[in-house]
């Protein structure tokens, strides 16, 4: 039944190691199917020469061993292998390497520090909608830096430091004091002064790693975020504070006990908060987001990226859209006519002053057009509950986390009784004008599906006309699709409802 | 990307024309994509000289044609037509069939009596857990009645009259009186005590059509069942006559408001759920239970049994189960493995006296088992939660809904607490002896899974032995898999927790 190949890509880090592995389509559309850490910290086996200790290297091999096995049970095809800061330093790689190589089979790229900033680079403008901003990947030994304009890289810094050498080298207690801190503090920002493009900027610092993600499940904890998702999840500085002051307040033995802190991370996690929060108060940003994509996302990407001759994907969320539509089954060519109905009823009520929204509504009727019927998959019976959930529950790449709630709630439309019901849950992210925006493109999106109720594109083009107080829909095509014309009766009542004028029906038949 | 075929069956009914597509796997699993009905009530176009009026023609052609773009656009590759009661009594009905096959190019079969109660029967015996029980399908014009026992058809009969034409025989006012229902019932009863094997019967009765579809929709609203499936959703006769009460109480006027009740049906639900409680009363038994598979279900099974050359599904559960694993991708060599293993644990412990559960419960386990991991494809972050949204709402059949909510509470397993957060909304259905059971099932299946955490099968077999008081879990293979003896590891705290002794893991390498 598969058709497609199991990848894998295996991050050999400072603080952690970890294996994705990757489903992908043969269209190339992809999406990750397992991955495992294990924190081994290697950072530390590293003695006074500069050597990884054959401590070390028997703990790697016994986890590559573990991911070698995963590997062969998944049929994954195939394995790249980078490792970064602290093999990169290692005056003894190479051996490291072979060994690596002699006994589990796979190989390792030693990445520079300017290719670890270009992957997490990737990540992030493959994935968010982010087009201007610095992204920050904090790694065990090191942190990367790069400013991102246009969805280009411009500038980018590997720091010789992470969140575990910064904690060994400046903290000695378990709860840092107020001297040790203002050195580090003082340490990182000669660092960063020495970088004349990091500075002013109103962009958002975009996260990546452990301690990002971290910093962004505590915060969810502590104020009880409704969405289940940690991608391109945002934070002002003042939340980022909150959480700093509450890991700081914590005594030792309760620090373990943080909701959402990973227990592996306790012992180095307030080095890493110090330094988000040293970084966006030297370039003077008030804005963190986290990216749940990184390194290893980087890494895959660009295998992907090579394949088809691009340098991003052209269109971040319409990828996103086509795995989804691959994962349910879609009816591909029904689910782009409704998206071509649905949008020109939208142009077509805009002209006649019925609506004001514009760009940004209408890409979210373009996203719920096509995606709409995925609920199916699951039962037929309330399907349109099934679509919000997966909608919800799946990462959809390029959209904030508002724009996938209302996306969600205009595919699974259903009426506004129903559009309140699913939204309750999330309305401390959305407004009033949000629901009232979601009501009007559900009708729209519902219309639209009535337009294509056979599927057969039957009814080949809309147009909407306004004669004196009446609002005329034109449906156009070949021949006359009953179906359709009597499933798009019923929406007279509601179209009405919305926009205060009476709807009438033609039929234009081509000649 | 889609390997499998779209399938149809299209049934000519005297009260509704209905197309049900499905597509189906390589491998012949196969489920409902779509489906949709017409109410034309066909039988009512009949006329004096029992010929199916130009009218009637018209509306079914009409239909029909809607059917037919609904399948070209779908790409379906075999319809199968049923016609029946309405259309085998009539007299021009070579030449109905004919002009339907000539304007849209559907051939229909007409059914015999004996072959419509047959397609019932087969859609139970497939898709529910009934081994001994009558069952009764109404229609417009006829009603099948069947003796199952030991899942085979043993008498079978149609009946002459339906829900449409008992309305109209009987019922003079929008409700009816006492004699008109008194009259009714003693023709029903003429009619049944004819055929004396229906009688004298504990076991239930199994209803299939709209009319046991929305009864059971009405009762379920009644009471706010908390379940989202009709399919061998039970009820006592004494609710049964709740629904009929609340039917017969409605104001003509009010009766369309009746939730769960279908619209096009509301003018014949009384005399259909009238010959329910007759015929209950006349077999003697208490106990009704729908089927939302019927006689399209049993035609599109019957295709699929000839070609498996089976006369029924050997184990409807695990037919069930595979079309899961198909649609959530589940690597199945994984999914096998974690079953052996924690069927192995569940015998182990067993003998050991730690618990006494048996077949029922193992069949659970089993199934949870090979479906654990398909809330995956929604997203591995709480893809237990996933799991446990699917297995509640994708229809899996041959189970009870009590049963059903326990398989997916075991497969979605994480503790004791997540447990009983995810039972709660279920909690009518479950007592506290259920939820212990899950809780104890759910910890065997969680230490199933980490013994196969690398999917690769390396733990071959478990074995359990007591040894003084401690509880020894041998595990066997032939190299040492250091992921799965570190993750069960971890479960030595929770199975002490469960069963109240302490566990030793021990790795045994086949020599």
């Amino acid at each position: 039944m598969h058709m497609g190949s199991y990848n894998a890509v295996i991050d050999m880090g400072s603080n952690s190691v970890r294996i994705v592995m990757y489903y992908e389509e043969e269209d190339g559309a992809f999406y990750e199917i397992d991955n495992m850490k294990q924190t081994i910290r290697l950072s530390s086996y590293v003695d006074a020469e500069q050597c990884i200790t054959e401590q070390g290297i028997r703990e790697v091999l016994a986890v590559l061993r573990q991911f070698r096995q995963l590997c062969s049970a998944r049929a994954v095809s195939r394995v790249i292998g980078v490792a970064t800061a602290t093999v990169r330093r290692a005056k003894n790689r190479t051996e490291f390497l072979t060994r690596i190589y002699q006994e589990t089979g796979f190989r390792f790229r030693v990445l520079s520090g300017e290719e670890e900033a270009y992957y997490g680079y990737l990540a992030v403008a493959n994935t968010t909608p982010v087009t201007n901003a610095f992204t920050i990947d904090i790694g065990g030994a090191s942190t990367e830096i790069v400013n991102v304009k246009d969805r280009k890289l411009i500038n980018s810094y590997s720091f010789p430091f992470g969140a575990v050498t910064l904690t060994r080298e400046f903290f000695r207690g378990s709860i840092p004091g107020k001297v040790e801190m203002k050195e580090m503090i003082e340490y990182v920002r000669a660092e960063l002064v020495r970088h004349d493009w990091l500075m002013n900027s109103s962009h958002p610092l975009v996260g990546m790693g452990g301690t990002a993600r971290n910093l962004s499940k505590i915060h969810q904890m502590m104020i009880r975020y409704p969405f289940p998702s940690l991608h391109y999840y945002p934070m002002r500085k003042y939340e980022v504070d909150s959480v700093f002051h509450l890991l700081l307040d914590q005594a030792p033995e309760r620090m373990q006990s943080v909701q959402g802190l990973s227990k592996e991370r306790a012992d180095i996690i307030l080095a890493g908060v110090l330094l988000i929060k040293t970084v966006m108060e030297h370039i003077g940003t008030t804005e963190f987001v986290t990216s749940n994509k990184g390194l290893r996302d980087g890494v895959h990407l660009e295998s992907y990226l090579k394949r088809v001759q691009k340098p991003l994907l052209e269109d971040v969320v319409q990828h996103g859209v086509n795995v989804f539509m691959n994962n349910y089954k879609v009816n591909r060519t029904h689910a782009r006519h409704v998206r071509e109905l649905a949008l020109s009823l939208f142009e077509g009520v805009k002209k006649l002053e019925l609506h004001s929204y514009g760009a940004p509504e209408s890409k979210l009727l373009d996203v719920a057009a096509q995606l709409y019927d995925i609920g199916r998959s699951i039962n037929l019976r309330e399907s349109h509950r099934h679509t919000f959930y997966l909608m919800i529950h799946v990462l959809l790449p390029g959209l904030t986390h508002r724009e996938r709630i209302l996306a969600a709630l205009i595919a699974s439309y259903k009426g506004t009784k129903r559009l309140q019901e699913l939204a309750a849950p999330y309305e401390s992210l959305l407004s009033e004008a949000d629901m009232q925006m979601a009501d009007t493109l559900g009708v729209l999106l519902t219309m639209a599906r009535a337009l294509d109720r056979t599927e057969s594109g039957q009814v080949k083009a809309v147009r909407v006309q306004r004669i004196r107080d009446e609002i005329v829909l034109l449906c156009e095509g070949g021949s006359r699709p009953e179906l359709e014309l009597q499933a798009i009766e019923e929406y007279r009542k509601k179209f009405r409802k919305q926009f205060r004028l009476p709807l009438v029906i033609r039929w234009v038949e081509y000649s």
